[in-house]
C-alpha cells in the first residue's frame, strides 16, 4: 500500500502524534533517569491516571493487544475462560495472543452491535463445575466497541452486577475509552467503576504509542510487574511512555481529542447517510462510522478511499468502516463526502 | 529510587534519546500514513538495516527481550532447547519470557567471561535423539555479552562452524552489537554472517525504544509477521520506530555512538584500576566496566553512585558494574573517578 | 453420583474392558521388557495399526483429548488455527487443552448435525495473510461426530479436496472411528486416506485406556516422539497399551465391537421413537441416540437413567443422549425401553 | 533394542505388573460404573491414599512426568520458578514438559548426590522482588532422588522450615517414595508432612501405570480437577487406575515391594563393590546402584547388561546405573554378579 495523500479515514492509527504529546516526549529528554519506570515522569503519569480512574494501580505497555493480554493475565488461570463478543479485538485482531500467552480459551458470542448483555453471556455459562469444560471467569467488553458503539452506564452497571452475581470479573478493553467517555459525558472513574481491570488507550487518541492497564482491586495487581516483564512489555526508557500519558491527561486533552473525533464521525455519518445507497450499520457513538452499502460500492470505496470493507452482509451488501481521529478536520470530512458523492455518481453512470 | 543528578553510570538505559533520533521522530510526524509498518519511513529503515547486515528481512519490535524471544521463536519448537550462557540476558533478565511465550527450555552454562565455546556447548549436547530430553537446537550468544566482553570474529566463525556441524542454529543477542562492531572494527554484516538470526539494539545506543530482529535465511522468516503480532510487538504507528532506526544508521551514527561509549568505558577502566583495591573482573571490550572490589566497598559504591553490585565473588569480594553511554563525556568520567577516589578515601579513614 | 446398577446408557465410557483386551493385558505381563515402547508387543501393535490404516506411523497415548492435542501439535504453530465444529469434543470437552498446550486458537462453527462442510468452513477463511489474524491451517472433524452422525466417504473426500485447494490439513478425531467404519462399511484405510493425521480410539471400543495418533505423511511425524513425551503421554510400561491395541485389531474385534454397539443404538432408536413425545434429534449413524423431548421429560430421564441432557432446544425442548457400547445387549435395550415407557406413563398420570 | 532375556537391571520400568495389581485390575472389570473417577473403586483408592499420607486430596494421573507437572501447576504462576537439582527427573528427563505446560522456568543446581540443601538453594534466591527475574516459589526435591539417595527426615524438615522462612513451597517428586519410606522406616505421612504437594509413584512399584498427586493444603487444590483434565491426565475408565492404587496399598504391598527392591539393591551393591574396579558413586539408599568404573568397562557393561551409562566422570571414569525392582530375586542378583565378574575377567584378558 502506498502512503496516504490527505487525511485518511482508514484507521485512527493512520494519524500521527498530537503536537502536545510530541512536545512532552521531547521535554522528557532531559538528562539521565532511572530506567524501567522508576522515574518522576512515569510516576507522575501513573499517579494521574490512577486518580482519574480511581484505580489501585496503572501499568504502561506498548500496544492495545498487550494491554488486553496483560489485563487478562491478572484474572485467569489457563483453564479459565473469558467471554467476549465475536467481533471483539481480543477475539479477532490479536492473532491469538491471549491463547498463546495465557493458554486460555476465549468464548465468543455473536452480537447485533458488538455489545454483550447478561442474556447473551448466560448462553456461555453452561458447564461451570464440569471438569471437562473451561471455567468462565471473565467478561471482556470493549468500550467503545470495535463497531463504534458504546455501552450506556446503566448497561455497564447491569453487567457489573451480573458478573458479581456469577462470581465473574470484568475486563474493559479501553483502546477507545476516551471516545466512550466523551460520548456518554461521564468520567473515566464512572467507567472504571464498572470494571475489575480496564485498559486505557493512548495511541488512537494522539499518542505515539502507549496504553495502560488499570487495576481496580488491590489483590488483582499481585505479580503484575512480573507479568508485564515476562509479557515483554516493560519499557527500559519508560519516561517517554509516561510523558505521553501525562500530555494526554493535561487539561483534559484526552477528552477533547476524543470529543472532536466523535463530532467528526457524527458529521461524516450525517453527510454519508444523505447520499443514495448508504445506510448506517450501527449507531455512531464514538469515532467510527460503519455504513452498509451494496458490495460493489463497498469495493469501490475501499479502492478509492483506503478504507476497509469490514464485513459481508446479506443480500449482496457489505459494511465499510470510516474512522475519524483527533486531527480530522471538518474540511477533511467535507472533502471526503464530496469525493464519496462523486464516486457514487461515477458508478451510477 | 530518586531521579539521577548528573550523568549516570548505572545503566546505558539511564541515558536519554540522541538528538538526531529525537529529531527524526519529530520529522516523521507529518500527516497520515498507513499503520503497522506499511509506510515509507519503516520500509526505508528496514531496507537500510537489511542492506547493512546482509539480512533477508528485518522486523522492528519494542524491547530487547522481545527481540530475543521473537528471534528464538523462528528457530525452535517447544521441545527444542537453546543453549546460552548462565549470565545471559535471555537466561537471567527476561523474567522467563522465552519459557512462557515459547514453552521451551533454556540450557545455561557457567562461563568465565560470558562467552560460550564449542567445548562448553558440547557438555550440553548429550541426549540428542532421546525422547526424554529436550533437543538442543539453538546456540544463543550475546555480542557484546552481558559482562562487557566480545567474541572475536574468529571465535564467532568457529561457533558457526560448530553449529553447522551439529545441525544447530545461532541466535546473536545484539542489544549491544554496535559496541561489538566498534570494538572489533568490523561491519554489521561480518557479525551477522555468523548468525542465523540476530537482534540489533537501538535503545541502548541512543534510540527512544526500538530493536530489530534480522533474519539471515529466507526459510526462517516464514510466519514472522504473525509471530510478531501474536507476541504483542506489532506497533500500530510503526513509522516512529522506523524513524529511530534510520536516524541511527544515517552517517554511521550507530557506530559513532558505540565507539564513543566504548572509549569512555576504556577511559573509566583505566582510571578506576589505578585506584587502590579495584581490579577488572572482565576485559573491557564494550561499554561496560566490571570491577572486582571487596564487598563493603561494593555496597558503598552502590549507595554512592547508583550502580549495581553485579555478582558476589569469593573471599568477600564482589563485582560492580559501571556502564557508559553514547552521551557520557570525558568530563563525566573524570568527575566519577574523582568521586570514587574520594569515596575510597573516606572508607579508608 | 452413585455406582450404576445394570447396563448404563449414560456413556460408552461407563462400560468395562472387553474380555479379550483384559486377557491380552494379562498375557503381556510376562517377564521384563524394555520400557517406553521399545518392546515386541508395542512394535507389533503399531505395525498392525499402520498397516490397517495405511499410515506412516502410529503413536499410542492415554486419552482421546491427548490424541487430539498431539495430533494437532504436528500441524500447527501457535499462530495457526484449527477450524472445528462448535459441538466438537476438541472445542467443548477438553477443558481448553489445545489452547493451553499448543497456544493456538480454535475457530468453531455452529453446525446442524456436528458435521462441517466446505461452505461452513469457508466462512472462517477470511483474514488469511493478515498479520492481525490467526492463520487457518487445520480442519478438525470427528468421525463419528459427538452427535452420533457420520460423514459419508464422499463428504470426507470433498473436505479433503477442499483442504488441499486451501493449503490446509485435515485432522480426524477418531475416538469413535470404529463406529464410523462399521456404519459406512468401509475400511480404516478408506477413512485415513481422507486425513493427514487421525486418531484411533480404543477406550470407547472395549479397551482399558488407549488411543493412537496415526500420521499419514512422513514429514508431519517429525519430532512426534518428543511431542508425545513433552505432552506427558509417554507410557513407561507401554506394552500394556500395545497389548490392548493388538487385542482390538485381532480378528476384527474393533469392528465387531463397533458394529454391535451401532446395532444396539439402532434398536434403541427404533424403540424410543415409537414412544410418545420422543423424536430423533440427529440421524443414528454410530452408537449414540440423541432424542428430542420436552424439557421436563428430559430432566426426568436424566434422573431415572443417569443419562445426560445434552443441549437445550427451542420451545421448551431438550436433547438427551443415550449411548450404547460393545457390551450392550438386546435385552439391555429392551429393558431400558420398557423402563422409559414406564417413566413416560408415570409422568403422564 | 531387543527384548530382554532374564531379569533386567536396566530400569525399574522394565518390570511387569505385580500379580496382586493385575488381579485387582481384572476384579475391577465388573459391570458398568460412572466414568472419570466418580466410582467406588476410585473413591476408595483416593480415600486410602489420603489417609495414609494425611493429605487433603489425591488425584490420579498416568505418568510420573504428569504428576510432577500437575503438582507444580498448583503452586506456580508462569513468572514463578521452581528450584530443583540439576540431576532431577523434572529437569532432565521430562523433555521440557514443565516449561511447555506451565510456561515457567526451572532453576537447577548441581549437587554432589542429587540432594538439595538450604545452602545450595540460597544461591538461587537472588533477584526476589526484581521484576526482571523469575520469582523463586517452589523447592522441588525427589525422594528418593534420581541418584538413588534419600533425604533423612531431619533434612526434609530443615528444608521445610527453610521453605516456610522464605515463603516458598515444597514439591516432592515421589516416583520412588515407597523406596524412601522403606529406607527410612518411616510412614508416608512422615514424608508428606514435609511437602505442600507430593507425588506418589505406583508404576515403578509394581503398578501397570498410575501415579498420584497428593495435596497437603486445602487451598492449593483449588482448580486441580480442571488442571488435570486440561493437562490431558483425566482417565475415562478411572476405576482401573484406582484399582492399582488400592492393590498397592492393601496390606502394605507398596512398602513390601519397595523394601524388597531396596534389599536387592543392597545385595547387588555389596556384590559389585567386591569386584575389582567397581566403586559406589553414591550411597545405596533405595533401589538403584550407581557404580563408578572406567569408561571402557562402563561401555562393556552397557552392551552386556542393557544398563545405562548414567554420566561421564573425570579421569576416564563413568557412572553406570543398576536398578532393582519389586520382582528382582536374590538369584537374579547373584546371576548378574557372576556375569559381571565374567565380563570383567574377559576384559582383563
Amino acid at each position: 500500500m502506498a502512503n496516504i495523500s490527505g487525511k485518511s479515514f482508514g484507521s485512527d492509527n493512520h494519524a500521527g502524534v498530537h503536537p502536545a504529546v510530541m512536545a512532552a516526549i521531547a521535554a522528557a529528554n532531559d538528562g539521565d533517569v532511572v530506567a524501567y519506570g522508576d522515574d518522576d515522569v512515569t510516576r507522575a503519569a501513573v499517579a494521574e491516571l490512577c486518580e482519574l480512574a480511581g484505580a489501585h494501580s496503572a501499568h504502561l505497555v506498548f500496544t492495545g493487544t498487550a494491554a488486553n493480554v496483560l489485563g487478562l493475565s491478572l484474572m485467569v488461570r489457563p483453564f479459565e475462560a473469558a467471554i467476549c463478543a465475536e467481533s471483539s479485538h481480543l477475539n479477532i485482531d490479536e492473532c491469538g495472543a491471549a491463547e498463546r500467552v495465557l493458554g486460555c480459551k476465549l468464548l465468543s458470542i455473536a452480537t447485533p452491535d458488538g455489545k454483550l448483555t447478561p442474556t447473551l453471556i448466560a448462553t456461555k455459562l453452561t458447564g461451570r463445575g464440569d471438569e471437562h469444560r473451561v471455567q468462565t471467569r471473565v467478561i471482556e467488553i470493549a468500550q467503545a466497541t470495535e463497531l463504534g458503539t458504546c455501552y450506556e452506564l446503566a448497561e455497564l452497571r447491569e453487567l457489573r452486577a451480573f458478573a458479581r452475581e456469577q462470581g465473574m470479573l470484568i475486563l474493559i478493553d479501553g483502546a477507545r475509552i476516551a471516545n466512550a467517555a466523551a460520548h456518554l459525558g461521564c468520567s473515566l472513574a464512572d467507567l472504571a467503576a464498572c470494571a475489575d481491570v480496564l485498559t486505557f488507550g493512548g495511541t488512537k487518541n494522539g499518542a505515539l504509542g502507549v496504553e495502560a492497564v488499570l487495576v481496580m482491586t488491590d489483590s488483582l495487581a499481585d505479580g503484575v510487574q512480573y507479568q508485564r516483564k515476562q509479557q515483554m512489555q516493560l519499557s527500559s526508557k519508560m519516561r517517554y511512555l509516561g510523558a505521553q500519558v501525562s500530555a494526554l491527561l493535561k487539561d483534559g486533552l484526552w477528552l477533547a481529542n476524543a470529543s472532536h473525533a466523535n463530532a467528526m464521525a457524527r458529521r461524516l455519518a450525517d453527510a454519508l447517510t444523505s447520499l443514495p445507497g448508504i445506510r448506517l450499520a450501527y449507531p455512531v457513538q464514538a469515532n467510527g462510522v460503519f455504513t452498509e452499502v451494496d458490495r460493489l460500492t463497498g469495493l469501490q470505496f475501499q479502492e478509492d478511499f483506503s478504507i476497509q470493507v469490514w464485513s459481508e452482509g446479506d443480500n449482496g451488501t457489505c459494511v465499510v468502516r470510516w474512522m475519524t481521529a483527533f486531527d480530522t478536520s471538518a474540511a477533511d470530512v467535507d472533502r471526503l463526502t464530496a469525493a464519496v458523492e462523486a464516486s457514487i455518481s461515477r458508478r451510477a453512470q
